[in-house]
């Protein structure tokens, strides 16, 4: 008998009839004679229902209390998919964060996890019961109630995973796993049996939506065996996300993604002096803006240089606050904004020990006619940044230049 | 330095709008030195919408679940309410059942308190906190969530104000305060500046919805100065519940109220036998049927009785059942149900040493043509079953026989 964790987004708990469904792929582990966890997001829409009505009362509200009033969205659902599972004659119990101690920092709308309680969840499996646990949710050793942010339902899923060393951690979406590229754009590309921990972590990174960095983080941190599965699906077993142990690698790129939510950022004439970028990209980081791709050109015969850099859209904002303080301290000519951009990447744990994969990447992109504004690598990705206009056309470019195009082949290369 | 704990019902937080309302309350008594503690209940229609998501599910919703589903409604209100205290200026801070620590039996749906923790109310109270409490939520000592049935919110508030030794309780409701009749029936109804725990609970049991009984029967077991306030004019400060310490009783009757939820079953022809009467009530009982008047009736030259009661229309059905068995088991001949009935009282604490009193309302009734089916009498109170289309004639000429009219003397005879 083994432990299974599965977690539900909240488009498939949105009614209902997705209820039941839902229970109906809960009952599916339980029936293989295993105990089984399951941690539901809020059902549809209701987070953002939520958070219209805080928006009623405050422009800008209390954080603490967002979390008392965002909490209550999962607390409903893991009440609904109990009822739901019990109707279909098992035993099951809907559990909060408080209840079974998801124990986090005490950082409101975006704590981390510290700690999972696993006696009173232990002493329910062994019940017999089917655990409905709610995700999203923490609370502090004082007893505030926490969220954790954006893909918090799959980290809460992944923490519960590993404090049972739970034999999987299931994470159930609208797709049916992970891709060699997005197949909206790319209809030849094909799914991937397995994929690597740090692979999935950087084409989350880069633009894959399936699961949150966050959360394979944590899967690789503490070994969790994760895989990600159709909601719609039951018996397809989807994409495992495993560690090197698992897998030989076969080739060098398993997937290719675009980013379209970064703007780049250029800073003109900058006069020369030791520290400038320190001090730039320093003002940033104290402020929680991450920044992702920096390229800085010095002009020939002169003593100013450009910094370029890029910045998630939601960021943009305070970062023009914070460069247009640096523009005035160290006089710098000008600051201008692009946002016609995209970031392309191929991914790949293979790429490490084989010469010339960025060679085939400018050359794949320079054949298609798009131009290479940027580039940022690091030991298993690299990323270009090119004309969003050209977006589609370089992942399918890129897709075809590393053989992702013969689906069948490298399923059976791969599907070891 | 007063400590005031304040309750709003569901209607006066039923949008952004009333919230502010309410909040505005809050700050008056905050303004005026006091600790404050708020308990809200669940927004406007908030309880209904949960239970009809939960009847989409099944039709019979577990008990534990519906808890852990309905006690957000409150979760949601009090984030609403701290975030409108903050948004005036003011040092706010939200907390549900189990944050604060009202402990109650584990018994789902109608909970009893058994305790009200003070350390973290008080703590936060003490750092200039208003404190914006769940209503009608529990939590038991291993941590379940429960609710504590009807009435629930103003049972959370008196507990808590009996816990923290408050100056008042303040009740807000949408009358201004208790009156010797429904001023919807009785145009010369006037308002009781004081009122005894006694009388109040009758006048809560024989139909006057304006405090449920069981929260009248916390304040007066633990001395909690309960008052009933309106919440569109904060500055009426409406009737105050006391004990008999604070009053002396200057009259015999202090209110006239109708039932209109009773209903009369008749349980005709029951052969004679010793243990028959205690046979039905005692099943009724074990069922949590609570049955209010009972006549049993001999027939001269017969070896059978009839037997009547009234039961809540909400627990006619089981109460069908449960006599079904009986009629089955005693052989009796036949059972009527009358839903054409309404219970008129009298309730006065100031009865008890004048007699007389149930004669005048046996009179008054029949002046008016009124006939009566059943009495029952306490202390405190005399009840009369009638016809329910003579319901509100009953209570006028009630009203009016015990000289309640007299807005203006009686006012000022009671407003010691």
């Amino acid at each position: 008998m083994g432990i299974v964790v599965q977690k539900f987004g909240g488009s498939s708990v949105a009614d209902a009839d997705r209820i039941r469904n839902v229970a109906r792929a809960v009952i599916k582990e339980k029936k293989a004679g295993n105990q089984v966890v399951v941690v539901v997001s809020a059902m549809g829409k209701t987070t953002d229902h939520l958070m219209k009505l805080a928006s009623e009362i405050s422009s800008n509200p209390n954080k603490r209390e967002l979390d008392m009033l965002l909490t209550t969205g999962e607390q409903v659902s893991i009440a609904m998919l109990a009822m739901a599972l019990q109707e279909e004659g098992y035993k099951a119990i809907s559990m909060n964060a408080l209840q079974i101690g998801i124990i986090t920092e005490n950082v409101h709308t975006k704590a981390r996890i510290l700690d999972v309680k696993t006696d009173k969840l232990k002493a329910k499996l062994d019940e017999g019961y089917i655990v409905v646990a709610a995700g999203f949710q923490g609370v502090t050793p004082d007893g505030e109630i926490t969220t954790l942010g954006r893909g918090g339902s799959d980290t809460s899923a992944v923490a519960i995973a590993a404090a049972l060393k739970a034999d999987y951690c299931d994470i159930y979406t609208d797709v049916d796993g992970v891709y060699t590229a997005d197949p909206r754009i790319v209809s030849s590309a094909s799914r991937l049996d397995k994929v690597l921990y740090s692979e999935m972590l950087e084409l989350a990174r880069v633009g894959a939506k399936v699961l949150h960095p966050r959360s394979v983080e944590t899967a690789k941190q503490f070994d969790v065996k994760l895989r990600v599965r159709s909601s719609f699906n039951h018996s397809d077993t989807g994409t495992m996300v495993v560690g090197e142990e698992y897998m030989e690698i076969y080739r060098p790129v398993s997937g290719v993604a675009a980013d379209l939510s970064q703007v780049r950022i250029s800073v003109i004439n900058v006069p020369e002096a030791p520290g400038t970028a320190a001090a730039l990209f320093g003002k940033l980081a104290e402020n929680n803006v991450s920044v992702d791709m920096i390229i800085q050109t010095h002009a020939i015969n002169a003593e100013t240089n450009n910094i370029d850099f890029t910045v998630a859209k939601s960021d943009l904002n305070q970062a023009l606050e914070l460069v247009a303080e640096f523009k005035k301290e160290f006089h710098v000519e000008d600051v201008l904004i692009n946002e016609d951009i995209s970031k392309v990447s191929i991914v790949g744990a293979g790429m490490i020990d084989r010469p010339g994969i960025a060679a085939t990447m400018f050359r794949a992109l320079a054949q298609a006619g798009i131009n290479i504004q940027m580039i940022s690598t690091s030991e298993i990705k690299i990323s270009c940044v090119i004309a969003k206009s050209r977006s589609e056309d370089a992942v399918k470019a890129l897709h075809s230049a590393f053989d992702l195009d013969q689906n069948e082949e490298i399923a059976k290369v791969y599907g070891i």
